[in-house]
């Protein structure tokens, strides 16, 4: 992926955090955002405002804002009363340094807080407002009832369910994953006052972007496994859940990420400059 | 308070819960929203909008936030982790019937929703565009890192300190209970176009408002305490707070209350019409 976004997110997110912290609330919340995330949801905001030669500056509050709901939700998603994970990136989860009170109000303050800022930031830009608010309303909505909340929640319906449908597997991965991922890239790109054809050319772009993360992320689990037979079994050894990898087996899996790759990138041909939103399909590719 | 506000209210919000109910999310999500509570918070909004003759059907979704948001941090407070309490107005919490998983993502989904409807709304007015986005954003401020969730995590830091200043019990109250409160006045009159001076006066009533609301609320807890004396203790009877009433005593503590209460209501004196507000002031000193 394109470093030159990288930093940009990296440098405003610790600005965003550059304020007085005498309350342990703030450090609650800038712990899991400075754990070493990839950053991939904001790049792809940036990159997608870039694709209609929009000002990264304008947008950064918008993707800092993204990278804040993704990090509360894996907050969230690592408490003991959820996925009970006391490890992500290789550091202790929220619940463990702050206890459970304090991982889920920090997950409150930061999902609240991707609202402030966008907001804030909305009001520096009032002859472009309406875009504004539509892009917040992309995010909101893949956020929340009908996208990644009701992806956990249906995630946990089916967690002692080892035979799941890939109709409904599919579901799942779409709302969990798929619809922030394709809302940070519509996001961006409404910045810049697109047309209908330019929208769903970004959204089906998304759409297959969405899933093959999940489809990577698929493989890695497998990949992770087989590495630890041998050692002591952890939660993610002794579980067996339907992945694509389950139904379709790990080659059939991996060529299908192929085929979604070029569809991915054949949506986005009628923009000019699509090197940076093909680079995010290829670094995809790159994990497995 | 005045039943033409919440009959608007109520109404509202059994619409916005009026849709596919094919996840048990959204059935949770409602559970808690339509689990009996007074509307105090959405009520003081339209009321704010109505002081200068705005239209309630514009600000109807900014109040139904404002009580979605209020839900949102009473399933979340009630947690385990947090006050684990297991009845609320005489039902049973969203975790005792949702599980703690459950109540988590519901109280996410709430939030989330909140400013789903407030941005969808928002883009129903173009031309009251960036009084709708200052409406907003006084939500968010109140609600998160600065207002509602700090205020409930320096309670929780709190809860096993019997002693706290009287400075500390104030700066708590003024977040966990006053900001919100203030944002929902200041909100719906925000939609208005108010000047300085008529935001400052609500602000000041706000201020005032959310006080007396947290002190009614201090002297109820008593009541409710020696009510329950000869009974099996629960976890209120045990527990020994830090409040007004245990530093002033119940006397000073009403005196309080009714000298807010007319400073209160003479903050908003350059108003032509205060008699819902004032009525909302009333309210809560009937309470005790």
């Amino acid at each position: 992926m394109n470093n030159r976004y990288i930093e940009k997110i990296e440098n405003r997110l610790s600005e965003l955090f550059d304020i007085d912290k005498s309350s342990q609330l703030l450090n609650a919340m800038e712990y899991s955002v400075t754990a070493g995330g990839k950053r991939f949801r904001p790049a792809l905001c940036l990159m997608a405002n870039s694709l209609l030669s929009g000002d990264n500056t304008e947008c950064l509050d918008i993707a800092c804002a993204i990278e804040l709901i993704h990090t509360y939700s894996l907050i969230h998603d690592d408490l003991p009363a959820m996925d009970n994970d006391s490890l992500r990136r290789g550091k202790p989860t929220s619940h463990v340094i702050f206890g459970e009170a304090g991982a889920i109000l920090a997950g409150d303050a930061l999902l609240t807080m991707a609202f402030e800022i966008m907001l804030s930031n909305a009001k520096k830009y009032p002859q472009n407002l309406d875009n504004h608010v539509s892009a917040i309303e992309y995010i909101a909505n893949a956020s929340g009832k009908n996208g990644m909340v009701l992806g956990q929640w249906d995630d946990l319906c089916n967690v002692d369910n080892a035979y799941i449908k890939e109709e409904t597997l599919r579901w799942i991965y779409s709302n969990k994953t798929g619809a922030l991922i394709t809302a940070s890239l519509l996001s961006g790109l409404q910045l810049c006052c697109p047309n209908e054809e330019q929208i769903n050319a970004v959204k089906a772009f998304g759409d297959d972007l969405g899933l093959i993360f999940q489809l990577t992320d698929d493989i890695l689990d497998v990949v992770g496994k087989q590495e630890n037979i041998g050692k002591t079994p952890g939660k993610d050894a002794i579980q067996n859940k339907t992945t694509f990898v389950s139904i379709y087996g790990m080659e059939k899996t991996k060529e299908y990420i192929n085929q979604l790759a070029d569809h991915a990138v054949s949506c986005i041909k009628i923009f000019d400059n699509t090197q940076d939103l093909a680079s995010s399909v290829y670094f995809l590719q790159g994990r497995v």
